[in-house]
């Protein structure tokens, strides 16, 4: 039989980049936890409706979507938030509002694989329920912030934009919501010609087209100048207003801002209102991102609920930190191996390899059954800081032989000091 | 739109469940840091070829199995030793054996749902790859005894035989290896007469059908019996001196053995030696199981390799855990919720927060804008410990106004010192 592969855009994580991902998903429970974001864990497999319904074409077809045995058309996840969507209008429908939660998991997409992209990847993806201020916008960014700190990046910046002011544009000339979001999609794909072919009004077209050429290097000019640009425009002036809101809460919380994007536009169809993503100078894929979704609640069955979240790429995370050179801070502990003299002791010698695990001490058996010498160099090689060998006579005085590995000492120590031992 | 569930057999786990399925895994990382096995991370997605090559029937039929958009048959892991198999011999082929592996995550059958069994599942799989000696099986089942200790487990016994007597038995009498496991498959359900009847040779039958009489209350008792039962089948009598051993071994180690079962058999194929389950008696499902299987890396296309190893159901140690009232045991730290007494100081209240998240103290920020009474009330209500006011007035001295909700007494505080003042 041949070797076998992983499933292309599959991959492997072993164990030091499994170490990172562990890292990272361990420093966004440490932020939900410090920000009042409860985890739930919902399905990898979702019914294919609920995660076409809002989506967007480009991800829906981009799905793993099959039949299972029952003949229901299902679907992998390729994001959490219509599973959130669908427990807040749930199981979780009750539940006093702000609702935040928090998912980590796999999610799953058929993009074409290349350098921190899989069809297999893994996000955190954190939602305030319930919330319409700026406020809970801004803690979407900030806690994002919090994050993108507590794993050790540096240099990195936010993109920050609000897909209100488009929406409302193109609703005040009467684009219906289908058409604005191909426009949208086309939008952030940066198709900007097609996008703008969709639209009728010359005046609207002025309007969108003069928006790209908003940008300056102060991110509170930008915002300025787009709530001149789009004066005339009342609904598009609240959310400028609002961006402007939200602009200055995150900056003052110390949130590194780079630029404001009046044309900045995301995949998913669902956003209304402040839309962000984070990135390091050194990649050029988004570490995380997410933004205002005030709708999606109700299309989901739910009454007509504000929404803000904000999903985070682990695995871009973890390729970030290597691109940065940053190694998860785990403190070395000192490990031992322990290793019987001959095969009658091995029952002693499992029992003390207990002794020593119980007292947190990372402990191997030797288990191949080598000699003595063998299993030590194998010790050596494998960088193991003690070796502990229960030979007869020592053990009939309640004692084992201590080997410090690195010092090449040995000496005879009493079972029970044997972690305090190893531990000092 | 109608409201959208989970796809049957799916399940979502809430903020209770999702922590104690966390706690679970954590304890299953514990174990494995202690015992020397790293963890990696495999695809949820894997070629339908490897999953099949070697699961038995029984579980090959229920996988998730389907097209993905380049035409590849995949299916959705239902175990996680294939998985690792392909590892070991691609990934990891040239690493120093013993080979100790960890991996947590969900797998998928299409099994009837009921209570504890779901057809998304949570295991954390361990295996030693490259070590054949019975101390390497007893480490197996030891650190299943240590995981089961860790989450506070009562009462649990474990289940133990070895395939490898009836598998000799079956081989003295020329019965394929096929045949062998369709017998060995109906065992596990107990289907004895059924499996019976593929055997053709009298004495051989005879032989069987006796090993299931051979229970006693002492499982060392047991083992002799099989022992003397075998006799004439010389790699039978080696396996049941296997077993000894290894009950020796894990008995010594202080794992309770309830029984030694002759005709115990497990629905994967790939079993050649040891195995075993754990239960607790107030559930009837196993919450672990594994086992030897030193033949399946070579069907892999790698050297011929021992191997073993134990896959723990983690929903089901919760779903256990709950039965017996375990609760994580979690240390409940002290809330707070940061409060602005109005819009305006929004800023200076999200920086306050962040003061506080940095000092390690879950925080909460009231985003829904409500007036202070309401808010306090919701505080109380949600059973924070703490409200930080942030007025207008203690912000020019630099404080806020910090108020213990069960005392229901508030002072003044320097935002220097509002951690502090929270902690103590």
């Amino acid at each position: 039989m041949p070797t076998f592969q992983t499933v292309r855009g599959m991959r492997d994580l072993l164990a030091e980049d499994a170490e990172t991902l562990n890292f990272v998903i361990s420093k966004a429970r440490e932020t939900a936890k410090l920000y009042g974001y409860r985890e739930v864990i919902t399905p990898v497999v979702e019914p294919y409706e609920l995660l076409s319904a809002k989506s967007g074409e480009d991800i829906r077809s981009r799905m793993f979507t099959f039949k299972d045995l029952g003949n229901r058309t299902v679907a992998l996840r390729p994001e959490f938030t219509s599973s959130i969507a669908r427990l807040a209008t749930t199981a979780l429908k009750n539940e006093p509002k702000p609702l935040r939660t928090l998912s980590i998991g796999s999610v799953y997409r058929y993009d074409e694989p290349q350098r921190g992209r899989y069809r297999e990847f893994f996000q955190s993806d954190f939602e305030i329920i319930g919330a319409s201020s700026p406020e809970a916008d801004a803690e979407i960014i900030l806690l994002t912030d919090r994050l993108m700190k507590a794993v050790g990046l540096r240099n990195y910046v936010f993109k920050l934009g609000h897909v209100g002011v488009i929406r409302a544009i193109l609703s005040q000339e009467n684009v219906d919501e289908k058409t604005q979001n191909a426009i949208l999609q086309r939008m952030d794909k940066k198709e900007f010609d097609e996008a703008f072919k969709l639209v009728k009004s010359e005046e609207c077209l002025s309007t969108l087209r003069g928006s790209l050429e908003l940008k300056s290097d102060n991110v509170f000019e930008t915002v300025e100048k787009i709530q001149s640009h789009v004066e005339g425009y009342c609904k598009a002036v609240e959310s400028a207003e609002e961006l402007k809101t939200i602009l200055k809460l995150v900056t003052e919380g110390g949130c590194p801002i780079g630029t404001v994007e009046p044309a900045f536009a995301r995949g998913l169809e669902y956003y209304t209102g402040m839309i962000f993503e984070v990135y390091i100078p050194e990649l050029d894929i988004a570490l995380g991102g997410g933004g205002r979704y005030d709708r999606l609640i109700e299309v989901f069955g739910g009454e007509p609920t504000p929404a803000t979240g904000v999903a985070h790429g682990l695995d871009r995370i973890a390729l970030a930190m290597q691109t940065q050179k940053i190694a998860p801070n785990a403190k070395p502990e000192k490990r031992a191996i322990v290793v019987p003299v001959k095969e009658e002791l091995s029952g002693e010698a499992l029992r003390i390899s207990q002794v020593l695990r119980e007292a947190g001490i990372p402990t191997e058996f030797e288990v191949m059954g080598r000699k003595m010498a063998k299993a030590l160099e194998d010790a050596d090689r494998r960088k193991f800081d003690f070796a502990v060998i229960v030979g007869e006579r020592e053990l009939k005085q309640g004692a084992v032989t201590v080997r410090d590995l690195a010092k090449r000492e040995q000496s005879v120590v009493e079972i029970a000091r044997i972690a305090e031992k190893i531990k000092s």
